[in-house]
C-alpha cells in the first residue's frame, strides 16, 4: 500500500487544496503527515503551503541538491511519518524523485507529489518528467479554461497582458503571469503570437 | 466534452472541498457554476455547502421528487450555466440521476456529482447506485483510516461510542456519528459487534 | 498490494480479452492464475472463457449460492494462487462479492472481476452493484457506439431486429441480441420505442 | 469527444492486445480505424501489429521525420477515419506527437497511442515524454513481475542472461532481451550489477 503518486495539473487546478485536504485527513487521525515545498517558490512565505482558496499549512523546504531520502529518514526516526506530501513537485530534480521512490520502497512510507505537468511551452519540468516515469499512480487535477473546456496547458503572460513564447522555463508568478487554458486555446494564442498578431490575455 | 461525473468517497475524504475548489475555478473565469445540495442535510444550514476544512459557498437545494432537468433548464434560460455541481449526491433519487444525465446530454452542460458511495453496512445509496450505473466517469476521493490505510468504508457510531450495525440507512450526522475506515478495519469492527464483543470507536 | 478490482464495460468492450491477456501475463512467469466464469453463460462451453477476438482459456465455474471463499481457499491450499480473475462478474451474488473481498483481505490474493455494468434498462446487475460498492479499484473498458462515440449502455434486440424495453434482466445472448451504444443513442432508441415508433437495430 | 490518449505500460503488459481489440470494436461497426506502427520495430514484419497472445492486424508505418498530420489528413480525405491507433508510440518524435494532437484538435479524430513508458534505465522515451506532456488522458496497462507484484520497470538482459545497465536507449528485442519487473526488483537487480554482483535474469 506504500505508493509514489503524482497528482499533476495546471496552475489553479486545485492541487494545493487537494494536498492540504489530504494532510488534514491524516492529522484528524493523529497521523503524522510530513509536508514539503520548494525553496524556489516563496510566494506563500518560506515554509508555508497556501491555497488560493484560503487555507494553508506549515511545511519543510526542499532545496536543490538536498538528499530527500536522508532528510525524511532522519525525521521518521524522531517521529514516525505516516505519509509524505510534496507541493511544487515540478521543481524536484530527477535524483530527488528517485530518493522519494526509495522513501516509498525502502521506508514503506506513502509519498504523494503535487505539481505542474508542463511549462508555458508544453514541456515537462524535470521533476514532472521523473515522476511521470517512476510514479506508481498518475492522477490529473483538471483546471478550467475561460472557454469552459478542461484546461491542461498554461500560457505565460507579460506585463502588458500579452502572451510570451520565450524566456526561462522557471519564472515564479501567480495569476498575473500565467493562465491555464485548453490545448486548443493554447495553440491559437501561440500561433497568433508567432504570426505577429498579439494574443491578448482574454483567450 | 459535456459529461456526467461521479466523485465518490467516504465521509471526510474531501469531496466537498473538491466541489468548492471546482466552483471557485469556474467563477475565477466569470463562468456560472450552479451548485446544488440535499435538503436532507441541514448541518451546514439550508442552501450552504460547507467543507470541514473551513470554506463554504451558497447553493440551491434539491428536494425529494423535484424535477432537476426542469429546475436547471429554467435557471439556464435566465443565466447560462457552464457547469452543475451536486453535493450529497447519494440522496438523489434514481429519476433525478436520469434527469441530470439529460442536463448533460440535452442541454450540453457538464454535471459533477459528489457523494458517499456506501452506507454504514456497505450498501450503495439510491443516488450512488444510479450514478455508478450511468455516469461517464467515476472518480474516487480516498479518505484515510486511523490505521493509515486507505479508507473506503464507514462505521456508524452510537452515543456510547460503540459500533452500530442496524438502524435506518439515512441518519444525518458528522464525525461523532460516523468514522471512515479501511475495509479490513470495517470487517473486524462489524464481526466483533456481531459476536457480542463491543467494538470501540478506536478501530 | 492485494486488491479487489472491478473492470466493467458494455458487451464487446474487450473485457474478456483483457482477462485472458492478464492470465497470460501471470502464466508467462509460472504464476498460478485462477480463472472463474459463470455457469449462467454457456455460450463458450461450460468452463471456457472465450473472447470474440479469437482467444480462450479453461476456467472453473461459479454456481449460484456457491461459497467462493471456501472454493478458492481449498484450491489455494493445493497449489498457491497468485491471482483470481472472474469473468461474467455481473452474475455474482452480493454474498459472493463479499466472499471475494475476503479472498483479497484474508488470503492476500489479488482478485480482478470483469463484467457488465448495467442491463438493457440501465440498471446495475446484482454482482455489479456489490462490486461498485466494495471494490478497491473501478476501471472502465470502453466500447464503441456505431456513432463512433464511446458506448456505455446496451440495447436488447428482438428476433425482428427491434429494440425491446421489457423482459427479464438476464437473457443470455450475443451480438444478435444486444448492441452497445452511447447513452444518447440509447435514450433515442428507447424513447422511440416507448412512443410506438419502432427503433431499428441500426441506431 | 475527440481526444489524445496515451496507454502506457511495460513490455508484455498487453498494450498491443488492447490496441487490436479497440480496432476490432471499431471495425465491427464498419468504422474506419487507422493503424500506425513504427518502422523501427520490424519484429512483426513491416506493416503488421502482432500481439504475443496470437492476434494481429495490418498497419501503416510511421518513419522518423514523417509529418503525421499530413499523412493522416490525406488518408482521411480519401476515406473518413473514425479513430487513429498508434503502436510503439515511444518511437514518435516530439514533433509527431504535436502533429497527432492536431489530428485530434483540428481534424476532430480520436487518437490513441500505445507505448512503453520508460527505457531500461527508467527514463522516458522521446515519444512517451511528449505524450505524458500533451495527452488528454493517461492510462496505465499494468504488467506482472515474477514476484506477482505489478511490473512498471524493465530490465535489459544480455546474451549471457545477465542484467545490462548501459548501451543505447533503443535496442529492439523481445522477451529474450527485456524483462518487466516491479520497481523494487529493478532496483535490487541494478544495485547488484553496479556492485559487481551479477544479477541473473531470475529476479
Amino acid at each position: 500500500m506504500s505508493l509514489l503518486t503524482f497528482v499533476h495539473g495546471t496552475m489553479s487546478s486545485g492541487k494545493t487544496t487537494a494536498l492540504l485536504q489530504e494532510a488534514h485527513n491524516f492529522r484528524l487521525h493523529g497521523l503524522n503527515a510530513y509536508l514539503l515545498t520548494a525553496a524556489a517558490d516563496t510566494r506563500s512565505g518560506l515554509g508555508v503551503i497556501r491555497s488560493r482558496i484560503g487555507i494553508s499549512a506549515e511545511a519543510r523546504i526542499f532545496a536543490p541538491g538536498e538528499d530527500l531520502l536522508a532528510k525524511i529518514a532522519a525525521a521518521h526516526e524522531k517521529a514516525p511519518i505516516a505519509a509524505v506530501m510534496v507541493d511544487e513537485a515540478q521543481f524536484l530534480s530527477r535524483d530527488q524523485v528517485w530518493q522519494l521512490s526509495d522513501v516509498a520502497d525502502d521506508l514503506g512510507i506513502r509519498v504523494t507529489c503535487y505539481g505542474l505537468r508542463t511549462d508555458f511551452l508544453g514541456r515537462l519540468f524535470e521533476g514532472s518528467a521523473a515522476l511521470m516515469a517512476l510514479a506508481d499512480e498518475l492522477k490529473e487535477n483538471t483546471g478550467v479554461c475561460a472557454s469552459g473546456e478542461k484546461a491542461n496547458m498554461v500560457l505565460r503572460i507579460g506585463a502588458d497582458g500579452q502572451v510570451l513564447i520565450d524566456g526561462p522555463q522557471v519564472l515564479v508568478g501567480g495569476e498575473e503571469s500565467y493562465v491555464a487554458v485548453s490545448r486548443r486555446a493554447w495553440k491559437m494564442a501561440v500561433s497568433a503570437t508567432l504570426a505577429g498578431r498579439p494574443a491578448l490575455r482574454a483567450v
